[in-house]
């Protein structure tokens, strides 16, 4: 097991890659522990988890609100977790979402680890210390952003999931890849799904060459000033669509990519849109779909991104640059109309 | 209007002093602000806070909980409140408690403000950034540590408060005065209540003295990893009687204090521990409890300050200098047994 230790901001995070769950009890101390996980979780893992305190919710984004704080505030009292205690989250975003901000908060802040449980969580949703829950229809509407005192990642929990979720955690490296990594962006023009399910060391590769990419946009700028801005890249369109139509966060994200794609064509001269419809075409994901402008305007005009009638919305200068670009609200939405 | 600019960490926070309420517009943008305050200072302030957008709360710790935070969150939602705004919490410290902690948390973190309302938030509660609210009988169970953008001391609003606010308030100053400030401690055996009452000028600068006493204590020690558990010096043996007994805030403060003072006779040959409680006298606090140990001392067994079987109390080695002291439960327990 390699393990790396990162400073963002005040905080340092220990990465542990290569090894898997059972090395859990030599990165913090089982008497002191709380793991919070997911059923499906559990049940593919019970054995594993067997002499660890454990906090076991019901799957899915559903739960990721509120009053699934509270409970798990109140077990975390009666396991009588203290200042000294650790909260590991075990699952995907929703799960380290829920764990980070619960041990951001409970007692003030106690130490968080996390073993992101999906392919997506590991790329991206347990790196940078964004956490939260929804409120209504709004996502992430409460949260912190603090930095977890341990990442620890298992590749070996990918195994069990279903083809959509390798889809949707995809859709964040084909981003990595697009906004700040040609070499990769080649690597993965070179293969596919089943060829990374196949070759377990190429997959290890990237999950750490992924992890490492988002640190370090994160470190260079934490609380999103700058450069952390560029891993909205497709997800601006991406909010608005998830809220309209039954996508998933991948197939939504894949579409805003493509867009976003066309759009730098239009504004910037960006000359290889095609090359990121076809990449992300062969990861099994959507490059288009046919809407209504109006409603999804209608939600980009809430963006939290927003400005005035103006978005930041992130474009290609070329494979491996992205930028950050202020476009008024009518240009973005003329070029999604010639688009769609 | 006095402004000074103070680091705390990462942070830095305004301090406004000597001026009002009426200030407020200078200090933050009317269009982005809401004002959080409770139903007493809005009923005595309402004049002032035409044009301002506002949530008012009904009074008292026992809304200082969970679901309360929910409901202000959906009033900022409906208040369109976003990431330029900013959030005032105007009142005593069950009001800046929780206008800390919604600001560190809507939108993973929105500017916040405080108009400290009570004394004892003036001199303590609105100092140093911890935050929070109540679950179940575990105080301050949930909160973070974040500093507030600024802080504008209005001593006018004092002028409404009853006199056990007065007493409340006083507690806290005398605590500063014995871990840290024996010319304060002078100027306190000199005059009373009723003294700083009329004498807005000394009173001003006691508010003033009192605010930067603290923050420097906290500037030093955000975590509480060592200056900052001095603040404490009276507050162990408090909350556990709070607890227990009808008491206010300062009330227990006091008589934690007094004991406190017996005990750093006892184990520091401190000396002077009547003028200690003679002062605390003097403010119209008590300096003793008749009450069974026994209870008492389960309730300091669980204390957040534990470890294993020793406490962290603090105690006087003179008056103005606060020591941290690792006691046996034991002996706190004997102690006290004498002097009950």
């Amino acid at each position: 097991m390699e393990k790396k230790s990162i400073r963002i901001g005040q905080a340092v995070t220990d990465y542990y890659f290569g090894g898997g769950l059972k090395q859990l009890a030599t990165v913090t101390d089982k008497r002191h522990t709380v793991v919070l996980t997911d059923e499906n979780l559990y049940g593919i893992y019970e054995k594993q988890l067997k002499g660890w305190k454990t906090i076991v919710l019901p799957p899915g984004e559903a739960h990721k609100q509120q009053s699934t704080v509270d409970g798990v505030m109140n077990q975390l009292i009666g396991a009588e977790a203290d200042r000294k205690s650790t909260l590991v989250g075990l699952g995907g975003g929703v799960i380290t979402d829920l764990a980070g901000y619960i041990g951001a908060t409970y007692l003030r802040g106690i130490r968080v680890g996390f073993i992101p449980g999906s392919l997506l969580a590991m790329v991206d949703a347990s790196i940078g210390g964004k956490n939260g829950v929804d409120v209504g229809v709004y996502k992430n509407l409460v949260g912190t952003i603090r930095q977890p005192s341990f990442l620890l990642f298992d590749a070996a929990l990918l195994q069990s999931l279903p083809e959509n979720e390798w889809q949707n955690g995809f859709a964040e490296i084909i981003k990595h890849a697009c906004i700040k990594d040609a070499a990769m962006f080649r690597e993965l023009e070179a293969t596919d799904i089943a060829g990374y399910r196949k070759n377990k060391k190429a997959l290890a590769a990237l999950l750490r060459r992924n992890a490492l990419l988002k640190t370090k946009v994160v470190q260079k700028d934490e609380t999103e000033q700058g450069d952390r801005k560029l891993l909205n890249f497709g997800h601006t369109l991406a909010h608005a669509l998830e809220n309209l139509f039954q996508l998933s966060h991948g197939e939504a994200v894949a579409i805003g990519m493509a867009y976003a794609s066309e759009i730098s064509a239009s504004e910037l001269g960006f000359r290889q849109a095609e090359r990121v419809k076809r990449v992300i075409a062969q990861y099994g994901l959507p490059t288009k779909l046919s809407f209504d402008p109006d409603p999804v305007f209608d939600i980009l005009k809430h963006d939290k991104k927003r400005e005035r009638d103006s978005l930041h919305y992130i474009l290609l200068e070329r494979i491996g640059k992205g930028v950050v670009h202020t476009l008024p609200l009518t240009t973005v939405k003329k070029i999604i109309e010639q688009i769609s």
